[in-house]
């Protein structure tokens, strides 16, 4: 199966081949070694002086750790999504007050609506933004909103689950208090590791946060990768060995720009393709996901149909997301996908649309 | 470096073969059996016809998880080592009270002990009990301890971590109402999973708790669980395909019966091979653990130096945890570890111990 999914995504032979390492002790000196490469090596790749921490968990992990480690009372959620709605969830989950900026289906937040939400919402502690929704496909313009929450002196969270790798983004500029990613997405490494920036303010909330718990602590992560360059439980090791060889296999290849370069071209290959088929996608344009095409299914086809006629000719696509489900099926570009398996795909696609 | 670790463990070919898989979609049928056959053959492991859920997380997140989702006010955490501890760090850290019941080191906790300490203090909601102590290589006497928690109407949590696939556990039997334990232990898969019976009472609180979080929501578990065999995120897929791999060849093997013989032969063969070299364990008569020895280290030495030693000559052993550090070494009996393997090492132990 040839995979276009939004995560797991398809991982190239090298990574793969680390996945298949045989073990040693998360408390070795071998195992330092690697765990301080990725670190460092995310680091540069997201140009911050700050903490970079390995987390033993999917990318929502870390969702509920800023909650838990940053938020006192009162938090505001973006939500242009299902994934915005999650982390609403969350915050509630938690015990936390939450409110909402929610924007008509399809469309962004723009930084005058999130403006004029702090200014009338003095006791906002903290604003979650996702960078990259991938269940309509839209890439919300983070430079942006991200400067209106600093204006307003907040805490600013960022899910870019699906963004960071493949996706520009620059912490300590933009101010990021903590942004979050996982594995399986645009670093095309196997899931079961989350990695995620902590701004030195984030760290100060969580020591003095009440009842964070232990698993999400930052403040244990920061103690055990000072002391040992490890975490305080056994972290997954072979998706860090991964993650570690794909961030090598970045720096060899030419670093981040030409890794974002190589993003944006398959990401416009996979658009024009789609367009050429007739085929419209659903973001408002000009805010269509590089990382993830979600597009209208064509008259009298239900998205679903797309996805079940292309998985018989050997292509997992991604299904309609929530309420888009019917609607709407997905392509995604992340991970271990080459220009020649996007224009198979395309070719295909072309073959189930016209049926 | 032949492993004998106390986690992460060595792994066998077969698994860490399917470690290195290309990965296809959580939300797929592909998924969807691997998930359920791993799930069957634990519920089949652990003699429950309960719920067995498995974790994006190491055993730590499960044990949050009872904590989170079980007790509202006050717990009990029987503490025979740093894991028993790390129990109670849990409880107290998620804002929950609780009571300690220490044993003097290296000394099980006794069922009159615990008899006595539940007689005393009623409000407490739930018992917390490390089956296997690794930081001291104690096996704590379960089933009875189990019976006791249960004649005072108490929830039982039960830390397997360093016990589950290699020591007895009869969930249903025993009435354990969460049993969790760690893929990189006995089961000789690498970490980044954990799996958890859970019965319907423990299920029956998680639908009342308050503020319980969404990552480790035991109901959520249930809910994609039984809905798509899968798991509200990301799942570590290749640790779950491995694990199911690893469960096969139990069953292809013999059976539960024929690997805890196994474990048996081989503690028995490590346990003796020390005794031979005129070491002592440090575990008080007849509560030694079988999947981890911890051995007093020989005069004149301390336990580091025996690690650092056999290092040198090609073996990973454990070093001594917590406030035995200084005065002991381990040696993990866990995972893919041979006969011929252990007489390699207890060898060179000697040749070590002599210098």
């Amino acid at each position: 199966m040839k995979l276009f999914t939004v995560g797991p995504v398809a991982c190239r032979p090298e990574v793969l081949q680390d996945m298949g390492i045989q073990m040693f002790s998360h408390r070795s000196k071998e195992y330092q070694r690697i765990h301080r490469e990725a670190v460092e090596r995310l680091q540069r790749f997201l140009e911050t002086k700050g903490q970079v921490f390995l987390f033993p968990s999917s990318g929502s992990g870390v969702m509920e750790g800023t909650v838990r480690n940053c938020v006192e009372k009162k938090m505001l959620c973006c939500v242009t999504g299902e994934f915005g709605k999650r982390y609403a969830e969350v915050g509630v989950s938690n015990g936390k007050e939450v409110e909402k900026l929610e924007t008509e289906i399809g469309n962004p937040v723009t930084p005058e609506e999130l403006d004029e939400k702090l200014s009338s919402a003095k006791d906002i502690e903290a604003v979650a933004i996702t960078y990259n929704e991938t269940s309509v496909g839209i890439l919300n313009p983070l430079p942006e909103l991200a400067k209106v929450v600093k204006d307003h002196g907040k805490l600013l969270f960022v899910d870019a689950v699906s963004a960071m790798g493949g996706v520009e983004i620059k912490v300590d500029d933009w101010g990021i208090d903590v942004c979050f990613s996982s594995s399986q997405k645009c670093f095309g490494v196997p899931p079961g590791l989350a990695m995620a920036s902590i701004s030195s303010e984030a760290l100060e909330m969580s020591s003095r946060a009440k009842n964070k718990g232990w698993y999400f602590d930052f403040k244990l992560y920061e103690k055990y990768q000072q002391g040992e360059w490890s975490t305080h439980m056994p972290p997954p090791v072979p998706q860090i060995a991964a993650l570690n060889k794909e961030l090598e296999i970045v720096e060899r290849e030419g670093g981040k720009q030409k890794r974002l370069e190589l993003y944006q071209k398959r990401a416009k290959r996979i658009r024009e393709g789609v367009e050429d088929l007739g085929l419209k996608l659903y973001p408002k344009p000009g805010y269509e996901s590089p990382t993830v095409a979600c597009v209208n299914a064509p008259a009298g086809m239900k998205g679903l149909d797309v996805y079940e006629r292309m998985r018989k000719e050997g292509f997992e696509l991604a299904k309609g997301y929530g309420v888009l489900k019917e609607r709407t099926f997905r392509i995604g570009n992340m991970g271990y996908i080459t220009i020649e398996g996007i224009d198979e795909m395309l070719q295909t696609l072309g073959k189930v649309v016209r049926k």
